[in-house]
C-alpha cells in the first residue's frame, strides 16, 4: 500500500489543465455512481436513463432541437467518432478531412486510426481558420470540415457558419470541436452551435468547463440516424447494439455530468464564465504591463510570449504551466483558477525578473 | 437536482456484469484521484507515476518481464489498440485479423474503425478456437491472430501456445484478450500469458476481476517499441507524444487499479478465485439437478439452457441476467456474487417452475 500514500495533484498551482476540480455536486454524483456501467444498459438501467438526461441538457446548451448523442470518454473520442461518421457517409473511397492548424491533435489520432487524409490549413492573423485556405482545400473527396469553437492554444472561435457553407458546397459534414468552449460560449455573441450554422456533429465536454468529473465528454449529432454509422451488434448484452467507441463506460462520468449541468446551467455557468473571463483579462493586462506580447483573451485563455528560461523557472517553483506550439506561455483560466492564484503567479514572475536584472557576481 | 435522486444500481441482483463493486481500497483511491488526468503527465505527475506502478503490477500478473503498456478505458480500447499496432506493423496493405467466433464484439469495432478484414473462424465442441480452422484462415495478409483467455460467453481459454505458433508461421502478431480472465488465470493450470507463449499484446482489465473502479482496463505489449506505433505528437502538453486512444483520462481508474492490485495480488485474488469458482460449480450443479443443460464452468462463469420464458420471468423479478448468442442463460460469478445471492436466484427459479407446473385455471 506504499504507493497509495502518493497525493493526488492539488489544483492550487495548476494553470495548464483544461480539466478542473469537479463541482461538489458532480463529485458526489461521481462517487455514488462509481460502480455502474452505462455501456450495459440492461444491467445498469438507472445510469443509462441518466445518460438521456445528460444528452438532453447538452443539446439545450448547444442549440440542438432533437437531443441525440452520447457521453464519451472525452473530446478525443467525440472527435474520432465524428470523423468516423463522416467517413462512413462519404461517397469517396479516399476521403479527406480539412482542418485549421489550430485543431486539436486528437484529429491526427482520428486520421491515423480511420485511414483518412488530414489536410491541415493555416489560420489567419487572428488565429482563426483561414476561409480562403479551407475553400481551396476541400474537394469531392472531402468527408468533413472541422471548425474549432474555443481553440486549445488561443481560445479562438472559427467562423462556423461560413465553414458550414463551404462544407455543404462539397457535400461534406461540418464537425465543431467545442470540447473546451461549449460551456462558456453560450454567454458570448459567437455563432458556434447547431442553431447558428449547418453543424452536423459536435464535441462538447462536461468534464472541462462543465465542471463534471473525468471521464465525461460529449458527442452530439444533428440527427439520431448519424449514430447508426457507429453501431456494432452486441451479443450477450441485453441491448442489441452499441454506438460508443469504448465498451464498459464510467457511470461516474455520466452521473457527474448530469449533476453539474442541473446545478449550474445556465446561471452558475454564466457566473463562472464572467469570473474566468475577468481573470483572463486581468492576467493579460498584468503580463502586458510587464512588457510581454499577449494574445488577446477572447475566451478565458491567455497566451503570452514569455522567454523559455522564465517559463522553466516558474515550473521549477511548482507552477503547472504549458506552452503553445510556438513556445508561448499558455494559461487556461479554469474554474479552480482564482485571482489570488494569478496574483501569486505574477508575484513569482516579478521576483524572478528582479533577480535576473541583478548583475551576476563572478569569481573572475 | 431531481434526477440525482436516482439510485445507482445495487449489486444484490446483478449476475450479468463483468464489472463488480470495487474493493474498498480501490474505491477510496478512485475518490481521491477523481480530479487527475494521467493523459497530461506534465500537469499531473503523481498519477502518471502511479500508472507506471499499475503497468508493472499488471506485467507481473501476465508474465511479462519488461513492463510495457498503459491503463486503458477498458478492454475495448486495449483490443482496438492491439489490432492497430498489428495493422501498422503488417507489410500488407489489405490486412486481415483471424479470430475465433468466441471473440468479443469489440474486435468488430476495431475492424470497422481500422479498415481491416475480420475473419471469424468456428470454435470446437469445447467452445475453444478450432486450430485447424485458424490454420486454414491465416495467410500472408494476416496482421494478427486473436486468442481469448476467458471468453465472454463460456469462460473458455483458447490454446494460446498453438495460436502463437500459427501466428508466427505467417509473421503475424498474437493478441490475447484476457480482459476478464487475467485476474483468475494465474491460479489455474492454463497456459495463457507472455511467459507461456509467443504473445505480442494482451488486454487485461483491472476493472473486471481485478476489482478496480471503472475505467481501468489494461494494454500490455511485449516490447515498449510496439507502443510507438500508436504515438501522435502532443503540442501544448509538456509530454511530447501520446500513445493512448483517449486524451484526457481518468486518474481514478489508474489509482484504483494500483490500490486493488497492491491490496489483492496475489493472495486476495487467489482467495477470490476459489470463492468464485466454487460458486460457479455450485450454481452449475443446482441447474443440472433441475434438468438444464449446463456448460462446464471451467472458469467462474456458468451458461445453461434455460427457456426464454423462464429467463424473462427471472428478469421481471429484478435479476440482472444476460444470454449467450444462442440464447442460454449466462451468469458471471464476479466478486460481488455470493452463495446467498445464487441460492436466492435458484429459489426464485424453483418458485417459477412450481407455478408453471400448476394447470392454468381458464375462464372457458
Amino acid at each position: 500500500m506504499r504507493d497509495m500514500q502518493v497525493e493526488p495533484q492539488a489544483f492550487d498551482r495548476v494553470l495548464s489543465s483544461m480539466c478542473t476540480d469537479p463541482h461538489p455536486a458532480a463529485r458526489d454524483a461521481a462517487e455514488r455512481f462509481l460502480a455502474t456501467n452505462p455501456g450495459d444498459p440492461g444491467t445498469y438501467p438507472n445510469v443509462a436513463a441518466l445518460e438521456d438526461n445528460a444528452v438532453a441538457l447538452l443539446s439545450e446548451i448547444a442549440g440542438l432541437e432533437e437531443p441525440a448523442g452520447y457521453i464519451t470518454s472525452g473530446g478525443t473520442e467525440a472527435n474520432i467518432q465524428a470523423i468516423r461518421i463522416a467517413r462512413e457517409r462519404a461517397a469517396s473511397r479516399t476521403p479527406n478531412v480539412v482542418m485549421p492548424e489550430s485543431g486539436h491533435f486528437s484529429f491526427q489520432k482520428a486520421a491515423d486510426l480511420l485511414g483518412v487524409e488530414l489536410r491541415i490549413v493555416p489560420t489567419d492573423d487572428r488565429h482563426r481558420a483561414d476561409l480562403e485556405a479551407v475553400r481551396a482545400s476541400v474537394d469531392d473527396d472531402t468527408a468533413a470540415v472541422v471548425g474549432v469553437a474555443g481553440t486549445t492554444e488561443y481560445g479562438r472561435v472559427d467562423p462556423i457558419p461560413e465553414l458550414g457553407e463551404i462544407a455543404q458546397s462539397v457535400d461534406a459534414a461540418l464537425h465543431v470541436d467545442a470540447s473546451w468552449g461549449g460551456f462558456v460560449l453560450p454567454f458570448t455573441d459567437y455563432e458556434w452551435h447547431f442553431d447558428h450554422a449547418a453543424v452536423d456533429t459536435m464535441a462538447i465536454d462536461p468534464h472541462k468547463m462543465g465542471q463534471a468529473a473525468v471521464p465525461a465528454g460529449g458527442l452530439l449529432v444533428r440527427s439520431p440516424d448519424l449514430l447508426d454509422e457507429l453501431a456494432v451488434d452486441t451479443p450477450y448484452l441485453e441491448s442489441t447494439s452499441q454506438a460508443t467507441l469504448t465498451g464498459t463506460r464510467s457511470g461516474a462520468g455520466v452521473a457527474s455530468a448530469v449533476a453539474a449541468m442541473e446545478e449550474l446551467w445556465p446561471g452558475g455557468y454564466r457566473r463562472q464564465y464572467v469570473r474566468s473571463q475577468n481573470n483572463a483579462e486581468w492576467l493579460a493586462d498584468a503580463l502586458e504591463k510587464r512588457g510581454y506580447d499577449v494574445a488577446d483573451p477572447t475566451l478565458p485563455l491567455v497566451a503570452a510570449d514569455v522567454p523559455r528560461s522564465t517559463f522553466d523557472a516558474l515550473r521549477a517553483k511548482g507552477w503547472r504551466i504549458s506552452r503553445t506550439a510556438t513556445g508561448e506561455l499558455r494559461v487556461v483560466c479554469m474554474p479552480h483558477v482564482t485571482r489570488e492564484m494569478l496574483a501569486s503567479f505574477i508575484g513569482d514572475l516579478d521576483r524572478l525578473e528582479v533577480r535576473a536584472s541583478v548583475p551576476v557576481v563572478s569569481d573572475d
